[in-house]
Order: C-alpha cells, then structure tokens, then sequence
C-alpha cells in the first residue's frame, strides 16, 4: 500500500539533496544550489548553515558573481567523515579508509589461507582496519561506520552471509554482528557486485548517469543495477545476479543449478580450464612449453597477457568469452534499457578492451530497442579495489544519498 | 542531479495515496485511510472533502466502529470518469470502455486486413470508440483519455510508433497526435507488454504486490516490469522486452538480430513451423490426416488442444516451449529478483498451466537466490482483452496512481 509523506521526512530528504549538490560539484555557491536543486534561497540558506555548524560543510572562497556582489563557495570537508571499505574475496582480504568525498586515504591486501574459520577471518579483518584507521590518525568519533563486500547471495537485513560460492563454511555466517562486535563501529554489508556498482556511482563512471548497470568480473561473476540514483536490490536483495544468466545451455554446469551461465563460462577458473584442455590437446601455442613444465604457472593472468598478444589459443578462447560476456550484454539491454553498462572486477585486467569492444559490437546489432537507444559501455577504472572502495562508498551513500523511497515509508 | 522538493507537490502525492487506499478497498473509513497511509487525520479529511466535492469519491453506507459513532464508508464513485483502451496488434483491433474502478463496460474485437493504411486504421478505431461511448451514454467530458497498446518498440515521448515487427508500413507512425485528432480525446501510447502489465496492477494478480515482472505471449513475445508500484520503462522506453532473450544460442534467427530469441523458439508462428515440420517428416500425431487434408487448419489452437490431449507431436513441441520459458522466467529471477511473474496474452490459452508448472520447477530449482526467495508464477486472468484493458488502465494510473518522482521532479 502506498503511504503519505510529511514535513519531517522532507526536510530531512532535502538535506541530503543539498549535501549532494555539494558533493558533486568542485565548489559551489548557494544560489547555485537553488538553481540546480528547485529549492528555494531561503531553505538552501537553512540547510547550509545546519551543515557548517555540523561542520560537514566549508565555506572556502568564493566566486564572481553577475550581480557584483562574490558569492561563497562551498565545499564539503573531506575530514568531516570517514568510512572503511573490506572486501571478503574468497581469495583474498582488501580494505581500503575513504574520506567524507569517497577519496581512498590508505588501503591494505592479503591472502587468506582457504582453511580459515570465518570468525577468525573476521576478527583478521577487523585488527586490519583499525591499524589502518590507526596509521591514519583517525579519530574513532569521526568513523562513520564500515561496509563490508562479500560474495553473494546474502540476507542484508540479518547481515548474513548464505552459503556462498566456493566456501563450503561460510554458510549463514553473520558477518554484520561479528564484524561489529570486534570492529566496535556500525557495519553495513552488501554482495561484491552491488558495492563495486555503489563505487562507481560515488567515485567512478556511475557519477553522471542515473541509471547503469555493472557487470562485475572477480573470481565468480555478479552484477549491480543502479536505477533512478539508487541501488535497485530486488524483494530478496538478490536482483542483478548477472553471472548465472544461461548464455550456452549445453556448457559446462554451474553450482546455480543452470549449465553454461556466464559464471560457469567466463569466470578466471573456466578460462584456466578450458586452455589447459586445449594446451593438453596439443594445440599451437606460446604457452605450450610453459604448460608442459609448469601447468600450474598458466593461469588466468598469464593466459589474458597471451591472449593481448594474439596468442592463438589463449586469443580464441578470450574471443569466445568475449562473446559470450556480450551476449549478457544485450539480455542487460533487452531487460533493463539502462544508460550505461560498467564492467569491472580485478578479471578484466589486461582484457578489458576485448570484451568491451565485443559487447559494443554486439550491443549495436542485437537488442530490440538497439534504433532508439544504444546502451554504452565503460570499462571500471577501480579494477582492483572496485569491491572494497564500493564497500566504503556504501556507508557514505547510505548516510547522504537523497532517497525518495524514505519521503514515503510509513 | 538530484532535486528538491516542496509542499504543493507533496499535497498533490498525498490526494494521489488517498486515492489510491479507496480504490484498492472494498469501502474505507477516514480513520482506516490515516492509519494504512501514515497521513494524520486532519489531512485525510481535507483531501477526502476535496474528492467528494469533485464527485470522485462518494459516501456510502456506515461501519460499526469500536468506539461507539459509527464510521463514514468511502467508495470511488465509478461513474466519475471513463477511460477507452485500443490495441493495435498485428492481427486485430480491440477496445474495451472502463470505468473509474477499472472495471470493463464493453468491448469490441474486429479482424484488420494486413494492408490497411495505418491512418485508416487509426481512424477505424477511433470511430468505433466513439461508438462504444456513445452506446453506454458516456458524456465527452467524463472521458479521462485514450489508451493505445501498440507493439513496440515505441517512443512514448513522442507518440511514434517505431518500425514494429511484421508491419512493414507502420515505421515511425505518429500514432499519438494521429488518433487524438480523430478522436477528440487526449491518447496516451505504450506498448502492448507495458499496457497489458497496468491491465494486472489494476485489477489482476498485481493488485497485491509492488515489484513483478510480466511476460506477454501474444503475436510476438514482450514483457513488463513493474517496481515500487510502477512501471519501469528503462531509459528510453523500451525496458523488459523478455521476447528477445536468447534461450537457444543456435536456434531460428530473428528480425531482432539474435537467434533462438524467446519470440524466435515460443511465438505462435514458431510453435506451427515446428509442428508442421515434425508432421511433415511423418511422425505419429492424431494431428496427421487433418494436416495432410489441410495444413493451414494445424494452427496455433489446433496444437494447443492437442498437446493437452497428450498429442505426441503436440505436447513435445509445448514440452520443449515451455522450458524455454522457463529458462526465460530464470533470467528474470536473477537479473531482476521480483515478487512475482505473472504470464498473459492470446498465446497461453489452454497451455498456460503447462508453461507455468514448467516455469515453476525451474524457479525451484536454478535462479542463485532461490534459498532465500523463490519468484512465483500467476496466469493472467485477462488472456484476451489484456492489452485494450491494459491501455485503458494506463490512463487511470497516469492520472491517479501516487509517483514518488514527481515529489522529486525539476
């Protein structure tokens, strides 16, 4: 049922759209904020100075104006708030400490031996981001909270991890009130895919577009739909699940229970196998002798490094996936009609612009809709940390974003 | 950029949700209207008085009330305004009458000759219209507005029809300013998909959710989406075209440019070619004499009742269509992880419940979330007139459904 809305929930909505113009912009003034916004001088002049009491807002400067009189700028403060960003990747644990703009102070990588309980893996995580937080000379008042990354699917509301992927202990582990009991802040978590999409909408390609979709390329594959300003997460908070979409129903089977989707396809573990198949068949290669010595040493890197170099089994193989990545695209195109597709995650390195050029092609010869509106696509410019910096941007947007959804909650 | 908002545009929401409680109640209380909608209820009685003086909203009868004073009973009045549906679909024109509940006062179904001059058939269906309002004694200015399902792609902003499958002559027909002029009436346009999905929002299986997602079956195959108790349109109209999602990578081509596309395997024209083919290699069918007397009379009913007898030909062909359907329903869980899906259109009768119990067990058994939500499957109620019954609900939703964006518009 719909449900009315009221002054205080206004108020508190248009707060945030001012904060959000002074966000977005390099310096601003007042009565640019009116002009942009539709508010008017007397509400910005309101809000304004609630923000520099709080002292998340700066006056600094100021700018020519037509009329004679300069008007200040604005700008937030950057030390106003901090938030951490931790990615649990199954390979591996990253974080990152990002200030009130989404700008990355510091960050850490480790590997995680596969064995290790999640609970340890937490608190792990936890002495990191303090040492991190520490380093930093961050005042604890200051932490506005930590987001945590995991691989999908999960239960946001409980804050519970459910039986992910390739971590058979992981299953309906409670990330949020372990990670809180030995962190001491407020933690938000999200799949890897909807915090890396939250990224690039804070601090990447997302800034200029309302509504994109993000493909997500790490050691599985998943994906996150930004719709009118906010993450779109579905009744489950499951939606965007990009990676187990069926793209060749005669391929190899998928943990999901489909066979051939673009995980069980184009993820760094299929490529790997399905070179070495090759490589063992005897194919021509230049990975051949390094296969026969070491097999293991032909991995995923090495192979998109080969491929880049027209190595001719590695390239076929990429092209084919390349393929296949773009065969999601127009199902992306199709269903949703976005704006923009964004493809990130760390398995686009080297490749990125084989696969985007492939969903290009593809994207302007196959979906309905292709004569009215042709969806883009960009390659991520946070392939490595998309995940974790996305985890911290959550906190931010999560504070910040204007939602119209929240004018309207009863 | 985001944008404020302010107090008239909140007044003109809040008419909208009180609206919006009447209509979906068999007979409401003010009181009952403050409580569902969080609205105080000083403002409830504001904007109710303001319905009843405009004849929208009527007082009818009393219910008992804890208190004692019995409580005022408040209904739309259906009377208060009209709305015509028209679809225009490649093989017929309908159009229904409703009135201000949604409810469906009379309808006409008439056969198109394929060359007909799309203006001549605009102007066909607007002077049968005129009829229908003139029969059922419907004054001008009752009349809200005209509904237009037409196939898409459209561009609804501009009213054109944009070059629709198997319509040669209908590329880029204004269809919006062309029907208004022979009309008299103001026309919103959408495509069939779209209309057939406000058809189930109003008054079908949609009522009682906020997100689902529809699947059209009728000459072609297209979809809506519905989230947050509206539509999603997609950044340039053309969102949730399901008919163009590949589901056998090697199957037949499509004027889409994909092969194996849903439309390509599960359209009516689809399902007779195979059948006919099958027959024609000899296969053991009870539909073989009829087909080796006359062929074109194994249409799509003919297989349809067949393969609910257990038609060996029949039933495998419907076999086969349904689970790509279902491999279609699985995309839709995990892209967009919805309530529900709800099917509908000509081309499910006498299968739907083959297709819907096939969908079914596949969403049990392979969208990645289905641990924590399983999507369910409804069949239309409306299978014939859905998308004449869509276009004219559209009208209604234009005009009273409460839109969180215009809180937010610039």
């Amino acid at each position: 049922m719909f449900s009315g809305t009221n002054l205080p929930r206004v108020g508190s909505y248009n707060i945030n759209v001012v904060l959000s113009s002074i966000q977005a912009a390099d310096g601003i003034s007042r009565v640019e904020i009116a002009q942009q916004t539709g508010l008017t001088a007397q509400t910005v002049s309101v809000i304004v100075r609630r923000l520099i009491e709080q002292g998340i807002v700066q006056e600094s400067g100021s700018l020519p104006s037509a009329g004679g009189k300069p008007r200040t700028t604005l700008r937030i403060n950057p030390a106003a708030a901090y938030a951490v960003g931790i990615h649990f990747d199954p390979i591996g644990l990253s974080m990152v400490v990002v200030d009130m703009m989404g700008q990355e102070l510091a960050d850490s990588r480790q590997e995680i031996s596969p064995g290790l309980d999640p609970e340890a893996l937490i608190a792990q995580a936890a002495g990191s981001a303090l040492s991190l937080l520490a380093d930093l000379g961050i005042p604890r008042e200051r932490v506005l909270g930590v987001g945590a990354a995991c691989p999908g699917p999960i239960d946001q509301s409980q804050g519970l991890v459910i039986s992910p992927p390739r971590r058979d202990r992981w299953t309906e582990v409670p990330i949020k009130r372990l990670l809180e009991q030995h962190i001491g802040f407020d933690v938000i978590i999200d799949n890897d895919a909807n915090a890396a999409a939250i990224g690039e909408r804070w601090s990447g390609h997302g800034r200029a577009t309302s509504d994109f979709a993000f493909l997500y390329l790490g050691t599985g594959v998943g994906g996150g739909i930004f719709l009118s300003n906010h993450i779109y997460r579905g009744v489950s908070l499951n939606a965007g699940e990009f990676g187990h979409i069926v793209v060749e129903p005669n391929g190899a089977p998928c943990y999901c229970g489909n066979r051939g989707c673009v995980e069980a396809m184009c993820s760094p573990a299929a490529i790997v196998k399905e070179v070495h198949a090759q490589l063992a068949l005897g194919q021509a290669s230049k990975l051949a002798l390094q296969y026969q010595e070491d097999p293991g040493s032909v991995d995923h890197t090495a192979i998109c490094l080969a491929a880049v170099e027209f190595d001719f089994v590695a390239r076929r193989v990429i092209d084919r996936v390349a393929e296949y990545l773009a065969d999601c695209a127009v199902i992306i195109a199709n269903a949703l009609d976005v704006e923009l597709l964004i493809i990130g995650g760390r398995a686009i390195a080297h490749v990125a612009e084989i696969y985007r050029d492939k969903m290009t092609e593809f994207l302007q010869t196959r979906p309905l809709a292709r004569k009215t509106h042709t969806m883009r696509v960009a390659i991520s410019d946070m392939a490595n940390d998309g995940a974790a910096l996305g985890a911290a941007s959550l906190v931010l947007h999560t504070a910040y974003a204007p939602n119209a959804a929240h004018l309207t909650r009863v």
